[in-house]
Parts: C-alpha cells; structure tokens; sequence
C-alpha cells in the first residue's frame, strides 16, 4: 500500500539522514519534507520503529500516513496556476 | 472527507498567507506546512483554485491529499522513542 511520510525536523543533518533512510526504504521524494511510496504493512511497521530510535528532538516529528489506490486518485498537485490530478515526483 | 494537505513555498511570506488560508478552511495544523480537516469534494476544489491562484514561485507546490477514515485508522506518529497510533495534532 502506498504510504506518504511527511516530516518536521529541526537538525539539518538529522532531517538529511531521514531522507536516506526514506530512499533506503525505496520512497521517493515529492516535496523537502515528503516522500511516498509502496509499503508492505510490515515495512511499514520497520520503518516507523527505525526512525523512532534516530535523535529526535522533542518537537521533531514524523508522520505515516498509508492512502490507498482510490484516495490517492482524487490527490490534487498546485503548483503556479494550475491545479493538477497526477502525483508528479520533484 | 479528511484531507492532508502538505505544502513546499519558498517564501516566509506566501507559506504563512497558506496557513491562513488552511485555518480559514478549517484545516488544523499537524506541522509546521501540514495541515488537516475535513472538507466537502467541492470545498477541496474551491481550496484548490484558491490557492493556485496565490502568487505560487516556479518550485513551490502544495499536494491535497484525500484520506479516508479507514486509511487514517492506520496512521502513525513518530516522535522521540514513540510510535503512535493516534493522530496528535500540534
């Protein structure tokens, strides 16, 4: 199932290690702080207790969200005067 | 629906009047360019318009994400030694 990871860092260098750890997982990059991609829900379960166990500072925080196939349809993309319905990667 | 709606803008300016504009929706904020609330599929759209009409530079984006309520049960929040099943809002 794909799941958007979206996340709140205030290291620099631990931001940048979590954006390895999401490639690692085979995620890829949509925004600086946004990766999607498709996780069994072990995978899921892994990477969440990984990132969990990286320094994170008290108002660090990382969310998992699982979307299936029919949400990830109606996702819409804004960019300078235009409203899209296809998920483009950076 | 819920909607998840995650954004990139480069300038402080734009990313704080997009945060406004989320609050004035009845979106709450999860993280600093994270926001969630439930909006009608025409609520969605008029948001959408909305904001692409904003003053968007060339490389910022904003994604809406639809999530179901079944999709939402299996989120998860990490933070410090913590993995959650609740979606704790800032």
């Amino acid at each position: 199932m794909m799941v958007l990871v979206v996340y709140d860092i205030a290291d620099n260098g631990l931001r940048t290690r979590i954006a390895e750890v999401l490639k690692d997982h085979g995620l890829t990059r949509i925004q600086k702080s946004a990766f999607i991609g498709d996780l069994t829900p072990q995978e899921r379960e892994t990477l969440a207790e990984k990132l969990s166990r990286l320094q994170l500072d008290e108002t660090d925080r990382i969310d998992i969200f699982p979307i299936c196939e029919r949400d990830l349809k109606m996702h819409i993309l804004v960019r300078r005067g235009l409203v899209e319905r296809k998920l483009a990667t950076r």
